[in-house]
């Protein structure tokens, strides 16, 4: 034996983690293919035109170990500080039990967004615990699963205040006690709405002259106020009540719905999400009944399967898949999935007992901290309040504060006189003494009484979360079990491939989730000083210069934190651009047919008309049609929102010609990057002359879906749009999301992402998606047609197959299909979209030949299964594709089918031992959304539901 | 509302993790029981004479935050270096993937050992495959499940080769190469055995004068040496050739089957197991086919099921359960399987050609380190070596190990003038960079020529690792998915209660699991100098109070790592304690016939003479029997081992005289901790006579099992025995582990539980698993004969159920029930022990009443089941009982059994969507004893074992 393996280095394990095939699969793939190298089916796929010029290079890439290690130095200069800031954001304990089987378990954070609510009975039923806590202790009747964070739901509740409101007011009022990030938000998205925003003390609220109004309870100085006058008097107007409350203070205080507020929102971060320095965390909204329609985002709600067994969904899903486009004022269509999931098991963690422990524990230690304070002489704000003081300081303050930060506390500045103390689960009495010696005092005598400082009239009469789920044993073993058996009734990417084209689920590897989890990423305000986030900032500028050298823009805005929230951002900075040169009369928006929902939605949103453009039979742009109008809105056209490659799964030579003409007629030129995965490395939208684009990081860039988010949307732009980038969300407007960096807790996944895989790895993650996209077409092709290929009859990273002759044919439809895979062991493709009635694949890099096989076999035995069809051997209505899903219960019971349980249970692609098995029957949608259910019901109406 | 809820503060939300029952369910399971509370429950069970006179008090109980606060405190008192001091330990890098899907997945370590094949086939698996890479390394046929640490695989193969040497010799030869602490453990195993230990130069070895000999390769200094003329010279003289290998160098060098050992042994921790200041790792032992028979340890093997499928299984099982008793030479039960798992998985991950590139690297580094030195002028020994070198540096041995401290670095003392150097997997340039500075080197001018210092007669030339599994795509994303599959196959905690009498299977919280992750605990080599491990030090003295405190001993020893080694080294110190008091001629062991196996050979291996003692009809000491074996025996009369409660589950009162008796006689007692789970708090060993007991961490204190290991066994003493406790490794001989302090890594485990719980939460713990157990007991008072209670009728923490007479009624065996439990998805209770065909339940205080109730109802209808076939309603040979387990194939198929789908696979108890399948039906253990495969087969050998 020599030492021939020296050249296969730890570097090499790095770079072909997420590398499926081995190279020895690749040769058998290509040889499929028909081509003998990649690089000729790479040169086949992405046309010579559109090529970035010079090779992706980051140096050399890390191996797992480097990482970490690097990781381990970068982390450390972030300092960790006790923060007693506030404003929305709190310090709070993620039971290890939590952190372990969801925040750390792939069962849990590599779902999906649960579509398929077949495979997704375990996270419908964990966020339908979620919206029955929000529900609960909001007192209003319907909440939705979350949304991207307090701010956006401010934003979000205030249009759809608008929506609903009889009022007829244009101006929306806005309490000057809202956090001030809230603020910021909300303004920014008023002003393309034409919403004037007004700011001021409730007391001089004008009810008449506004459509609705919000207020923070407690307020961000920490007042609190019975609004239910407040309310009334909007009422009167015809207005709607907005409140933004914190659910821990809810847990003592009267809830929103008792003052006969309209809508609910506020932020669940404190019910165990780490901090984040900001995000991700799950934001509510929750509203009347009578509103239901009207709200934002997913709904989970109850329905039956086609055995007449209860089912979870996701309710009115039509509005989001078949999202408002023109029509819309929301572009919502991300959730934060996985955090709403474990602020519901908080509470299923301390029940309502535990929970109002926690909250009681935190407001008698704000009360133990200001009697200090105030046998002291310090003059405290407000007298009532839950966790949150101001003290008048006078000059004092910018020595209090460093004071603070010497005892390793983070306080809040509040004007120019005063300092902001908010305490939380984490206080301990060594906290409290703290901020008294940073305020000079040494430690008080104790009055031990307890003593409450909340006003009589604001203590909570009503009890919340008497569901049963709520009361399981706070023993650590029952717990542990439910999650493992909800996790276990779900099909994420831990146990098989998940092909959704423009979706992009690749593998999220172990070394790069591990960083979230470090207390140094972990437990950071959003507002500390930036001295403590120097590990964070060089992390971020590092990542902004590789995402602008993939890209080819100037810079990035790491503020957005969804796609849609980044098609918006980036909106937001044309027409800033446009405004800077006194050419804020544009607002025409060309956008091919086959664009993204959210696209039309965004651009409605800040205040634009689509003009829709027409796409020719291969799926590309109808360059004729594109032409003639950008001529006829020359005038006012704002800009052209495309998709590259196009969401038909194909690189247009013409895109170039697109942006010409686009920058020809004064417009400015928007690349979604969904499909980036298909780019990195080999092309630039950048260089194509895209002006602004967003990059879906949890899809390219290795974070996580986590069953239906969190997401980050970050936009590159070239250097005339930086001025028009987001702003700081303290700045007063202009900020699109709560925290500066949007969810900068995920950022670590995607750094660490680049620097493992280094440029030529990235090239090379590209370079297969293509090659995997390519051989499952292929190895298709004769079953299915492959809709829209490019010049030389390749896909890009995905590919559409047309199943809609079966319909016809056989009685069989996409969904039809999409549910037999279940029983093979696979999410389904991404189901008619863009074009109805299709399924697009899209496997990623990460999936070995092997997989891919069995996907292929599947899809190959279907095509058997609707040729006996019609060849008239299977009936049209009882078939093994009509019934599926199957499941377990199918097995047991007496089988009294034309085909055998071997066929039904088990087609080509399943895994015998392995095999997973869904938990429901085909869940009927249309019941669902007649018999809206959203939260737990008592366990008797589940049985009159499934009569 | 008011705040009436004050006192329910978070110190209830950890006291209650433990604790499986509500309040509320306890006092309906006290009302079964008819009796009012608790306290009356305990009084009618733990007899007011053995009653512990002062309640534990630890003060006051920390919350989960306040545990891993204080325990990051601690954590932080432990200094990381990287050490290069080699002696069997190294530095490694664990996979991200591994780490976190099976370190820290519960499904992995909460299982327990695979005694129940059919729910246990994925970490069968796992282990077969560890197998097979220890097989393949050492080029040896046959290699076993894991062994507890080098040390002690050293002193197992010393006992192996007298059992199966034809030499009649009674020396046996070490390699004074060897590393110390393996010399320290042989010589400690070999003083009561009569076996002499000669250590010295292999060139001077007498073959003729020993029965066997060990090598160690390389030597503990670095030597590489070719051992086929010495094992050929061993073999002349009809002697075992051992040698101790490290399993990374055998990537490169010429492997232990080729040069004729008969047996191999070493670590397998740089397989990517944390160092954990000296465990738990894995040790492996491989030996030649001949001797397979002789081979202490588990080996998992190949067999079949009922219906001739492939299954993995242990084989050769009986030698286990049945262990040899008085003919005993080995007490070994518990493996490291947790660990074994993992190096299997690293060898998996990084397949052969990356484990020999990792192994290429290290040596490549070596010689650059050793080429820097000599250039210098040092003198570097040995002139061949793998991966560690020594060098003289005379007088300056300090300085330079002072030196190396400050860059960061443990080097080893060597002599007083040497200083030892081995690299490893994380050894950076930077690393070597630091070496030379430490020898007062600047950074030396790079001869990047690859070049090596392995002699071409040690050069590897056999292939390793050519099974598929070592072939899988180096892809994270099918290495994830590979092991969930393997995770789902088997039944674990995560998912059910595991009723394993003796066992206790507890809940292993998550707060409780975590610091055993952080590196302050996890990278910290055994040997480091004392001011590195103040945290270490601090931690056990404190665990070590509070366990004085807990059993009434004097001081506590953590060095043995297994219950079974604890045993081991507690007879030891009595023995140790007799010499010293020149009573060395006591060698009599009076053990009750009833005791565990592991007690009369523990005794066989201090070199005692058991004499069994009988029990009376209700499982208790027989008293007269005892006295006169005392009495006859009094001269020679050195121990008496005894186990309480009484592994018949009761609290015998006679306890206390029997304790007098031995005394009287001049011998010390021995009191088995194996049921201390239903002592702490409310009785003492050291209170009731013992001298000397061990603590099965594993089982009352938290170690999760890991599916068969690790475990830690301490024991505590009387203060005369204090003296004769285990000493340190390095101190040449009485050492019973091969380092200091066992497997300390495992400690915060239960450090954690005894200060989140305080005196009171261990109370009540025992408290609740002694109601637990009754509740069971009476529930299924009626349908089964509860074996042995208590004077007023109640069990202890466990209860035997008597299934003998169904054998006759029915032809059903213990068996039987055993497999139709795990069709309710139960693991069975301990089975045939103490007493043959029984069942042996222990619930332990972790379950909920929910889970107790679907227990009994799952054994209330295996009652009514074994009813129908008396009544001859049901075949005896053809019923759901003797066809059990059910597998999902079973369902798919024709069924043409005379019960029904439904009644077959869902028995009361039974999950319906959660369902947990096994996935073999029952597996023929005759079959796979009669064709024994211990290694992964090519693929057409299953075809072939399976008709």
């Amino acid at each position: 034996m020599g030492y021939d393996a020296i050249d296969y280095l730890p570097y090499d394990f790095a770079n072909r983690r997420h590398i499926g095939p081995s190279p020895a699969e690749m040769a058998e793939m290509l040889a499929t293919l028909g081509v003998s190298k990649l690089d000729d089916l790479i040169d086949e796929t992405v046309p010579e035109a559109i090529r970035q010029a010079v090779p992706l290079d980051f140096g050399k890439a890390m191996s797992e170990r480097e990482l970490l290690y690097h990781m381990r130095q970068v982390a450390s200069q972030n300092t960790v500080l006790t923060s007693l800031i506030g404003m929305g954001y709190h310090g709070t304990v993620t039971p290890p039990a939590i952190q372990r089987n969801i925040f750390e378990n792939p069962a849990w954070y590599t779902a999906y967004t649960p579509y398929q609510p077949e495979i997704s009975q375990g996270r419908l039923e964990a966020l339908l615990n979620y919206q029955t806590m929000i529900s609960d202790l909001t007192g209003l009747e319907i909440a939705n699963a979350s949304l991207l964070d307090e701010a956006t739901a401010c934003a979000e509740a205030m249009t759809m205040a608008q929506r609903v409101a009889k009022s007829k007011a244009t101006a929306f009022f806005v309490d000057e006690n809202c956090h001030p990030q809230n603020i910021s938000v909300m303004k920014t998205r008023a002003a393309p709405l034409g919403i004037e925003v007004i700011v001021g003390d409730v007391d001089d609220m004008d009810p008449d002259a506004v459509f609705g109004a919000i207020f923070q309870y407690p307020g961000t100085y920490g007042h609190l106020r019975d609004f239910t006058d407040d309310i009334a008097r909007l009422h009167a107007a015809k207005a709607i009540a907005i409140m933004s409350a914190d659910p821990m203070a809810l847990c003592l205080l009267k809830e929103p719905g008792a003052m006969g507020a309209d809508i609910a929102v506020g932020s669940t971060q404190r019910f165990g999400v780490p901090l984040g320095y900001g995000g991700p965390h799950a934001a509510y909204m929750a509203t009347k009944d009578d509103y239901k329609r009207a709200m934002p985002g997913r709904i989970v709600g109850i329905s039956i399967d086609s055995h007449g067994n209860k089912a979870y969904r996701l309710s009115l899903q039509t509005r989001e898949q078949h999202i408002r486009r023109e029509k819309a004022t929301s572009n919502v269509c991300t959730a934060q999935a996985l955090l709403a999931v474990m602020a519901g098991f908080y509470a299923v963690f301390h029940g309502p007992k535990g929970l109002r422990a926690i909250a009681q524990r935190i407001h008698r230690k704000t009360v133990r901290l200001a009697k200090g304070l105030e046998a002291a002489g310090f003059k405290v704000e407000p007298d009532a309040y839950f966790d949150t003081i101001t003290v008048d300081v006078g000059l004092l303050q910018r020595g209090v504060l460093q004071a603070a930060v010497r005892e390793g506390l983070n306080l809040r500045p509040v004007g120019s006189t005063k300092v902001g103390i908010t305490l939380d689960e984490k206080s301990r009495p060594a906290t409290i003494e703290a901020v008294w010696r940073a305020f000079g005092l040494v430690k008080q005598d104790d009055d031990l009484t307890p003593e409450y400082r909340l006003p009589d009239a604001l203590v909570r009469k009503s009890g919340y979360l008497q569901h049963d789920v709520f009361h399981m044993n706070r023993a650590e073993t029952e717990m542990m079990r439910y999650m493992r058996r909800l996790a276990d009734r779900d099909l994420a990417l831990d146990r098989a491939m998940i092909p959704l084209g423009s979706c992009t689920m690749k593998l999220n590897s172990a070394a790069e989730m591990m960083p979230v989890s470090w207390r140094e990423f972990a437990d950071i305000h959003p507002y500390v000083p930036d001295d403590q986030v120097r590990g964070y900032h060089d992390l971020i500028a590092d990542l902004n210069a590789k995402l602008c050298t993939i890209t080819g823009y100037d810079a990035i805005s790491m503020q957005p934190n969804s796609g849609a929230q980044g098609e918006y951002a980036g909106l937001l900075s044309i027409a800033g651009y446009h405004r800077a040169n006194e050419q804020g009369h544009r607002n025409i928006c060309l956008i091919p047919v086959n664009a993204h929902g959210t696209n039309p939605a965004s651009a409605q949103m800040v205040g634009w008309k689509v003009v829709a453009v027409k796409c020719d039979t291969n799926g590309s742009i109808d360059l004729d049609d594109f032409r003639a109008k950008a001529e006829q809105h020359s005038e006012n056209l704002a800009g052209t929102m495309i998709t590259y490659p196009s969401t038909h799964g194909v690189f247009e030579t013409e895109v170039k010609e697109v942006c010409a003409i686009t920058h020809q007629h004064g417009g400015q030129v928007y690349i979604d990057g969904a499909n980036m995965n298909a780019m990195v490395g080999l092309s630039r939208p950048g260089d194509l002359g895209g002006d602004v684009s967003h990059l879906n990081l949890h899809k390219t860039f290795c974070i996580p879906h986590g069953g239906g988010g969190p997401g980050m949307g970050p936009i590159g732009v070239k250097a005339h749009l930086i001025p028009h980038l987001p702003g700081h969300p303290l700045d007063g407007e202009g900020a699109v999301s709560a925290a500066p960096f949007g969810s900068p807790s995920l950022l670590p996944i995607s750094w660490a992402y680049c620097l493992m895989m280094g440029g030529e790895g990235l090239t090379q993650a590209t370079r297969v998606a293509i090659l995997n996209a390519n051989y499952i077409a292929t190895r298709l092709t004769g079953a299915y047609d492959v809709l829209y290929r490019g010049h030389k009859g390749r896909v890009a990273h995905e590919c559409i197959l047309d199943v809609r002759p079966f319909e016809k044919s056989a009685g069989v439809t996409v969904e039809d299909i999409a549910k037999r895979l279940m029983d093979a062991g696979f999410h389904a493709p991404t189901m008619s979209w863009p074009v109805a009635g299709t399924l697009m694949v899209e496997p990623t890099e990460s999936e070995t030949k092997a997989e891919l096989d069995r996907f292929c076999d599947a899809m190959l035995a279907i095509r058997e299964e609707i040729r006996a069809i019609e060849a008239g051997d299977m009936d049209r209505d009882v078939n093994p594709l009509k019934l599926a899903p199957h499941t377990m219960e199918d097995l047991v019971k007496e089988w009294d089918r034309p085909y055998s349980r071997e066929q039904g249970c088990f087609p080509p692609g399943a895994f015998r031992v392995d095999k997973y098995w869904p938990p429901v029957n085909r869940v009927d949608n249309a019941y669902g959304d007649r018999h809206l259910v959203c939260t737990c019901p008592p366990m008797e109406d589940y049985q009159e539901a499934a009569e």
